[in-house]
């Protein structure tokens, strides 16, 4: 089985001369790679923008087992500055145009995202077909338990980079980019990401704050999820089995 | 390709004479049974028992068009006790045990889930074995677009008696949950549940809450899952295909 444990995330930071710790999200997800996926969401929600602007990132040992390791503590640099406003309302509205997709969309625009700039990268067809038999060959977890959404990293010609695997598909996304994100890799603009489930818009959004050009999933994509691709020129691959693929945008990334 | 949108809900109730109102979750959902969606998610947070504790729920049509129809405000009625504060902090933590699987456990008794009672209540694996394809003939939609979890609930005989289908696995089963609540038909003490993904920590809760004995998954479920199922005696079921099964708990509902 795969194990599952709540684990909460803290931000510290400084502002006029105080130091504010705040509670700012709580996911159940697999034990592992827990700083990874602390950096990673901070990056999806624009907070971050690299790792330099973490101070410093560690478990809150201050309590008894077996709860310390289910508390991370992220640190941010003096002096960066954030909409730490944006922590108390709900990240999907903006107060201008209240809840919608069309809000949702804005405010990746409000927080600094912009489209893909045009670039000669490309990956070809009979490639992507390979990814999903190269992702499940990678996730040895998930022969084991068969629970696990996986996401993976690949180059323009099909070799699996990197993959992170957790009970929560945004977290196994979170993970792989936030270790991209330590190891000082991001922007991602040659990569290609594989999705194990389906392409909602918050994984889209997620890819988009870390520059990966080309995201394709094995499931299906939401409405929200192909508006997102196209008005921010990420080629967004769905039903991606061995016998073939939908291509919902920017197209010209993919070589037949 | 399935709809998604964000949907915010709302809370209000009248404390020391004052009406407070308080945006509770945001989440990316499939338009449609909105205001089933936002009873059922209260009633698996244990803040509603049954539809007599909301006195009106409704869309904020304050704004424009098109965000009208994505905020749904619930108003509890006059007198209703629940525990304002926990809306303050996360679910999964409790100040005395920190934030671990066991605290999330810990949590559902505090807020008043009981293990279920032994009952006559059986279902034959024969007709377990039938669920995954009537879930499948009775989704439409996920005919059409690939992209919908869906949540069934069955009667012990196998036959299918409602679905609820949307982009996010959670908002399927508060969607079916929901319904049953506004037809007053919860308890659902002799139904089974069919969840068309994996199972998670949060959904056993849910389905603890609205008292379903049987709850079973086409996917894993997670080691949290099984122990809440173990601990509150529901009967969980995992991999369930035409083949077979596999039951990680309370096993004698099952008759073979």
């Amino acid at each position: 089985m795969a194990a599952e444990e709540p684990m909460e995330t803290r931000l510290v930071w400084e502002e006029g001369g105080r130091t504010i710790r705040k509670s700012i999200a709580v996911t159940m997800r697999t034990p592992g790679d827990d700083f990874q996926l602390a950096a990673g969401f901070l990056h999806g929600e624009a907070i971050i923008r690299s790792f330099e602007d973490v101070e410093d990132v560690s478990y809150c040992l201050e309590g008894a087992e077996p709860q310390a390791l289910n508390i991370v503590s992220v640190t941010l640099r003096p002096g960066l500055r954030f909409d730490a406003a944006r922590l108390e309302r709900n990240f999907y509205t903006t107060s201008s145009c209240g809840v919608c997709g069309k809000a949702a969309m804005e405010s990746l625009q409000i927080v600094g995202c912009e489209a893909l700039a045009p670039s000669s990268f490309r990956v070809r067809a009979d490639a992507l077909l390979e990814l999903p038999r190269r992702l499940r060959d990678g996730q040895e977890t998930f022969s084991r338990t068969g629970g696990l959404h996986a996401a993976g990293l690949f180059d323009a010609a099909g070799r699996l980079l990197d993959l992170r695997e957790d009970v929560g598909r945004h977290n196994a996304l979170d993970k792989l980019v936030g270790h991209c994100l330590m190891k000082d890799d991001l922007p991602l603009v040659d990569r290609v990401l594989l999705l194990s489930g389906r392409a909602s818009f918050e994984l889209v959004q997620k890819a988009l704050a870390a520059r990966i050009p080309v995201v394709a999933s094995v499931g299906a994509p939401s409405s929200l999820a192909v508006e997102v691709a196209e008005a921010f020129h990420i080629t967004l691959v769905g039903f991606l089995g061995p016998e073939g693929f939908n291509v919902y945008s920017a197209p010209e990334r993919i070589e037949r």
